[in-house]
């Protein structure tokens, strides 16, 4: 039976779950929300965007009612991997509202004509999101760990689209405004595989209780290195 | 006379401000490499980072030790603000070594004939990240409040600093490269007084046990609204 304890950290991992399927939902929103120049998704993409705030408060809350129960070394952690989580799930909304900010200024200007492949990049950091969620919901740092270096993809993708659009700046100065907007689309694409990349060696931590931010074992430079 | 328990915490503590110092350092570093267009300089301050990036894990491995001992509710807020704070500084340090990666890039092209006041945005970034930690150290939430809302005036400078250069693109496209790079720097300094905010609110937090994220009091929209 579970003890009174347990339950309220499965309570936790729950409202976890719960955070990233709005995190999720809002990313895949935003990015639609740009394809179909649809303004008034990106204006609800904004709006909702409280509500993942409202997670991450209450995320937090749970953690220290729970950390205060003085739990075993294991449960620390997995607190502590939860509220890091949560932190993540949290920056991930943000970079949704951002992306629609985006959006709906792109949707008032006349399209582009010009090729950079964003839904393929929402689609591998949406990917990466997915499986390092998974990666916690069944503790498996052996997926955990082979998610890390897709990190790398999205960043070379990233790199890609800014050159094509700084390029596409010089040669038609027209569509510079247009072209820093999707510079910024793409960058925070990028930082939501970067979160991806933060929950995955959370995983990683919370199962081998080994970290392994910063040792460059398997993670992709982190943000240090901007698209040249 | 300090139990044990009071001694480490004492410990997390001024681990966290040396941590601070390096963080600060860096930021004023990689400044100083971008005006005075020195690569030295530049290449020392991204070799510095993993320096602040092993001080987050050091913080946390603290932290997570005295966790473990079950501490009152009091010491147990501390101890999750420290690592909350080290997160941020650990963020500073990259923003730093991004600052450095431009410096460099910039040094090697002829300077911009156009001026916008960096190192104005940067003095009053440093400055609110030195007033959070100070805030932090006498536990002063009246201090904390006081410097949440100047972000509203690094995200303005920001703001400006993006229009300038977005003109400056349109009229001279030979010098798109060069803008987009200081649109960098000023965006990075934009996040480290986001990340002195979020210490800030860590430290209201601290002292009134009171969550003032995502309220809207006293926090500058947050990262959400990018500079038209």
């Amino acid at each position: 039976m579970q003890t009174h304890f347990e339950k309220e950290l499965s309570d936790l991992k729950a409202k976890l779950l719960t955070m990233a399927s709005y995190a999720e939902t809002a990313v895949r929103e935003a990015i639609e929300a740009l394809t179909d120049r649809n303004e008034e998704l990106a204006r609800s993409v904004r709006q909702n965007d409280v509500v993942i705030d409202r997670f991450e408060v209450e995320v937090d809350e749970m953690a220290i009612a729970l950390l205060a129960k003085a739990p075993l070394a294991t449960n620390l952690r997995l607190i502590m991997v939860a509220m890091k989580i949560s932190q993540n799930l949290e920056r991930v909304g943000d970079e949704a509202a951002k992306i629609a900010n985006r959006a709906r200024d792109l949707s008032q200007e006349p399209p582009l004509k010009l090729s950079v492949d964003i839904p393929k990049m929402a689609h591998l950091a949406l990917q990466m999101l997915k499986s390092a969620l998974d990666s916690f919901v069944n503790q498996d740092p052996v997926a955990a760990r082979a998610l890390i270096p897709r990190d790398k993809e999205v960043d070379s993708l990233n790199k890609q689209i800014y050159r094509t659009l700084a390029q596409h700046m010089i040669e038609s100065p027209d569509t510079i405004g247009r072209c820093l907007n999707l510079m910024v689309v793409s960058k925070s694409l990028e930082r939501i595989a970067d979160h991806a990349t933060n929950v995955a060696e959370e995983v990683v931590y919370l199962c081998e209780a080994q970290d392994i931010r910063h040792t460059g074992k398997g993670t992709a430079g982190v943000d240090v290195v901007e698209p040249r």
